[in-house]
């Protein structure tokens, strides 16, 4: 009999009676509201955790209209605008919404605010242009034909999520909810005032679920009211003077809006952030830091739970920061897209426990004719359980309207399912670790470890096409028997660490998933070269070690045995062939997907072997360098036969290929967890076919299983 | 009754009376011989021309042998090879052909070679290396995990040209023949009394052939005699201690070997010239013209024409530059690929007639069981016969085997049509120049004039994947009514010429065809800003004005509307949407061709309209810039559909779409030319269909004609 809890479901006004009968049918332990559901305060004294909502920056409007200059900013930066003349006139909110954001007026624009001269770089001097007030422009003297832009604060007149759902359930009669910035010294004082009211007025809530603290990722709307940029990783709007001025004294140097709009990519996760956008989020991670705990002190002084949202006013928390363990939280929660996403929150440490929102969430958008509930559920659940065998989560919950999910006819078994096979993995596991293979993997790009089981992501799981080839490799990671550090340049600067085995490096040029300049700085290659030279494994995906420099686009062509023609090579002959019977193609059933793939890639040097072509280029190549060796791939987007190609590229790189077959499974569709401790492995079938497979244990057929579609069988060794 | 002559064609020993035969049959007026064949006796006497071709370089291995200093030399650069310690040994000719190409001991190694730092790009100091002559290694003094290269001159004992002849026809007994460099004096007083020598002893020759002068073009062989790199246009083949000398003095700086190898690239035509790259090229073509035109005076002193083969040994002659006229050539010819390729020949200045050589070479290559020679032949037509009305070879012709030609069922028919069609357009313009329209348009790019008709091509009409896709734009051009001028980014920087109306940029980032960097220099994006903001135009095809630079990959993405995703701008919302409603697709029937296209396009601003789209990505875009216009091409093959929308761009960009149709056929496979000084016009259909088409004359309609299958019809106006 496996033990019940470990479950979380929501509630509404209206599920008074279905709350309870399907608390007692799942064995759930806790309630939640969500935004847009109340609490009802008939099941505040039904036994189980009931957690409450909880916004420290918002829905206090009041508050915020008394005290416009606490109201929370962002910086932005106008469209660029070419001078036809020798002024020019920039409209600040052209492409903003005036419900969303108003200028900053209080604060001195040529102290805050920033023109630049995109043609050049440069910043024009404050002399030379003017903010007009009654017009809302910026006036410009000019080069003829330069390019334009100007950066200044704004104030969030209407908080991002709050507008986001506003529009998305296109309320009608909910005023606008204001920010207020919890940084700055009335606004913190009133807030936790508040808060402790809230504690005492609340004595059965057991968990404040902050969502979050005080700072929103970047979620900019245009004068359409439609999405302008969102970026999940943003810093944007996290500034104000009063901030800025304290950084300042933090950092020793001025700080400049540039910092924050970054040539108007905002600093995209993508971009390679600069030295004073790194110092900006290490500031900002310590004062909220500070900030946070002092709130968590204050639910704890009440005997309440603190638990954070992964989302919304997360800026600055950085889970996989140094400092946020300080915060003293009891929980993290946050949305369960596919693997990647469980890790950014199992992995996380610091906190009592983690609890994961498994999707669907109960909303009109999937709970509707056209849309497939079971079938989501069951996605999600396959992506998610594989991630959850080597690193699980303690509890997992639901969200949004019972009501949707109670009707919709076999929905609640699909989760009961679910909810069956996560308790399965705690009662027979017993909490001890899965088995890894006995050497780390690296993944090395700009960002490391503050970035775990972020890389190549817009934002949280969606599909994108420019992405799909290269986030493959930390989505096949997750479920993986690997243990995977996140790795800096400067990690590899101060040394390679010695547990580490193989490096991967993957994505596009010039983005921080790759590196850029990096590439060129000679201490890291040469760090690389001996590192694989000595018999270390390194895995290039899409455009690794990309710079065009002296010769070559990929810097460590030497080590992969590729690299890209970029033009300047097209009148070299290659004369690449396939070869393509390797230990790494060997579970392989179909035809390798390279997603998006790279094109133009060739093998050169005298120790490659080409393993997949498309026409004359290459797709998958393995290089021998020294003692060492290497695995290029075109791109590798997520897949159970991905998975299988990594695995094994990965123990090929590591020139451990002996050691692979542990603990195995031949299937390509099935992956296997071994937990030594408790003499159990798990089969999971990742696939929605009944197969057949050999299990190998200490390198020699064990037994041979039939798994159903999606099945987990546990075997007792 | 058209006129005959205006045809050269081949013969070989064997082939007497059935030469005699066809010439009489086709009215050839000229008989040639080729490599591999030779010109009987009896025919000398025959009227008409007789061609000899003549080698300068070769074909006198007594010579070469007798003078080993004066072989003619390569730069050469080995392999990279990293160091895995502090000393390194490099085998110079490791990969290259020992049969091909010998190390030059002779001169100071380390006068003239360079020994790179190639993770640095540093020189290494001349005494930290050695060459040891009995290893052929050199020995290099390194840093560890640092990769080096070596540049150092060899002597090309094996002319490039013959040896290919040798290994595509499998030669067996013939000597290799060795080259010589003319530059150099002694073997310059040796060829000049050969060449008298063989005018005398040669008095039925009429034209000298020059297959060529001095420099082959780099053609150099790997170890198991493959091609290793072929540059059409390449100088590495050009150098030696002699006229490196010369150049020293001339430039006035120290030549360095790097200005040849390139990093390795060898100055492929894709690469941004260098400065040095553009003064050695200005400085070879000082002094081959000048050595040429005492070769070709000797040639006129016994009363021959003088004509020089557009290929081989073509390097320094630049027939797009300068000092190409001062040779003083009666004639020049070259092989006809495609419209693009006869342009090549026929736009040359200076001469006094050009002359195409058609495709296919009577070779088993094409003339076997597998071929389709009439098939070859007609598409080569089809092409050429387009660029042909705009800017006409004065003479065609064949060459190779014509014992293959005349024994292949059908094929002379099918050259008699094309000779027919060819003599038509001599015969009924009479000279004259068919119309253009009333401005000019101008490709951009690095090399400007010099590489007329030249643009993203890798040799002489070879596909190549990444290149179709813009070499499409000057084939297009090459057959349409436009005056087509080819500038750099220097002559931007000088003023654009005032009857320049429209402007393309195309090609891949990075490249010499799109410029690099020159889109960061403020003077050029100013400068064109201001025209097309003044009313041009400008056309952009794949990554146009790219450089990433403060926040935009195309620098001109004001002027297009469009930007490319590079991944930093994933988190912005993009709401382009299709419009397809253009002047610019008006007849076109098919889905867009945009060949391997250009992914991840964008439309921004406030003035753009999308025509086509991939996804969420745009694909042909065009732009409202000031009283000016742009329109962005995400790839432009070569198809008739293609060159239709092309055609449309140009006058939409123009802002000249009212005079498109002074002369103008609706079929999108038909195209016409103008003859207005001898009141024609021709309309020619470029499809294998028959097909119907409206014409216009000064926009109206005029008629409605019916073609057959690649009918070229001529009508009086």
């Amino acid at each position: 009999m496996i033990k019940g809890g470990r479950l979380t479901i929501p509630t509404d006004l209206d599920m008074i009676k279905e709350t309870l009968a399907l608390k007692e049918e799942l064995d759930a332990d806790a309630i939640r509201d969500c935004d847009g559901t109340i609490m009802p305060d008939e099941l505040l004294e039904s036994n189980g955790k009931i957690y409450a909502t909880y916004y420290t920056t918002r829905k206090d409007n009041e508050w915020a209209e008394a005290n416009p200059e606490e109201v929370q900013q962002e910086y932005l930066i106008t469209d660029r605008y070419t001078a036809r003349n020798t002024t020019l006139e920039i409209k600040l909110m052209h492409g903003f919404h005036t419900q969303q954001l108003k200028v900053n007026e209080i604060d001195d624009p040529k102290e805050w605010w920033e023109v630049i001269d995109r043609t050049t770089g440069e910043i024009v001097p404050t002399d030379k242009w003017n903010y007009v007030s009654e017009t809302g422009c910026v006036v410009i003297e000019t080069i003829k034909y330069h390019e334009y832009t100007v950066s200044f604060l704004a104030f969030l007149i209407w908080d991002p999520v709050h507008m986001y759902n506003f529009i998305t359930n296109d309320w009608k009669d909910a005023p606008h909810q204001c920010t207020f910035d919890v940084r700055q010294p009335k606004t913190q004082a009133h807030v936790k005032e508040k808060l402790r009211q809230f504690c005492i007025d609340n004595p059965h809530i057991d968990v404040i679920r902050f969502t979050t603290f005080f700072h929103q990722f970047t979620l900019t709307f245009d004068d359409q009211k439609r999405e302008k940029y969102v970026e999940w990783f943003g810093y944007s709007a996290s500034v104000s003077p009063y901030i800025l001025r304290q950084f300042e004294k933090w950092a020793g140097y001025k700080f400049r809006p540039e910092f924050i709009v970054d040539q108007g990519y905002h600093n995209s996760i993508f971009r390679i952030p600069s030295k004073e956008f790194r110092d900006f989020i290490e500031f900002q991670q310590i004062e909220v830091s500070k900030l946070a705990k002092e709130l968590v002190d204050i639910v704890h002084s009440y005997g309440k739970e603190a638990m954070m949202f992964l989302g919304d006013h997360w800026i600055g928390t950085e889970p996989f920061g140094k400092h946020f363990e300080n915060i003293g939280l009891d929980a993290v929660v946050g949305s369960v897209g596919n693997g990647v996403t469980m890790r950014m929150i199992s992995d996380i440490k610091g906190v009592k426990y983690t609890e994961g929102r498994f999707l669907p969430y109960f909303f009109p958008d999937v709970f509707n004719e056209n849309g497939d509930p079971i079938k989501e559920a069951n996605e999600n659940w396959l992506q998610a359980r594989r991630a959850m065998l080597r690193s699980p989560l303690d509890r997992i919950g639901y969200g949004g309207y019972l009501k949707l999910a109670v009707e919709w006819p076999g929905f609640i078994d699909t989760i009961k399912n679910v909810i069956s096979e996560f308790r399965q993995i705690h009662e027979y596991t017993n909490q001890t670790k899965s088995y890894t293979a006995p050497f780390k993997v690296a993944i090395l790009n700009s960002w490391g470890s503050i970035r775990r089981w972020m890389n190549n992501q817009v934002h949280h799981a969606i599909w994108y096409r420019e992405i799909y080839s290269y986030v493959g490799v930390i989505e096949c990671l997750s479920g993986m028997p690997i243990d995977v550090e996140f790795i800096s340049f400067d990690d590899v600067r101060n040394g390679i660490d010695s547990d580490i085995k193989v490096i991967i490096n993957a994505g596009t040029q010039g983005t921080s998933w790759t590196g850029g300049d990096n590439w060129i700085d000679e201490e890291i290659v040469t760090k690389i070269r001996e590192f694989v030279d000595l018999g270390g494994g390194f895995i290039g995906v899409g455009e690794p070690t990309s710079y065009q420099h002296q010769g070559r686009f990929f810097q460590l062509s030497d080590v992969m045995g590729v690299d890209k023609e970029v033009g300047f090579t097209l009148s070299h002959d290659k004369y690449n062939t396939l070869n393509a019977k390797h230990f790494i193609l060997e579970d392989i059933e179909e035809p390798v997907d390279f997603g998006e793939g790279m094109a133009s890639i060739y093998a050169q040097g005298d120790n490659y072997q080409v393993l997949a072509m498309d026409q004359k280029y290459c797709q998958l190549v393995t290089n021998q360098y020294g003692k060492g060796r290497s695995v290029y791939f075109a791109g590798l987007p997520y897949s159970p036969q991905n998975c299988r190609l990594l695995l094994r590229a990965i123990y090929f790189a590591a020139s451990e290929e002996n050691n692979m077959k542990k603990y195995f499974v031949t299937n390509m569709n099935t992956e296997i967890a071994a937990f030594p401790s408790v003499n159990k492995v798990v089969i999971i079938n990742n696939s929605n076919n009944d197969v057949k497979t050999d299990l190998y244990i200490e390198g020699k057929v064990h037994g041979t299983y039939d798994l159903k579609a999606m099945e987990m069988k546990w075997i007792e060794l």
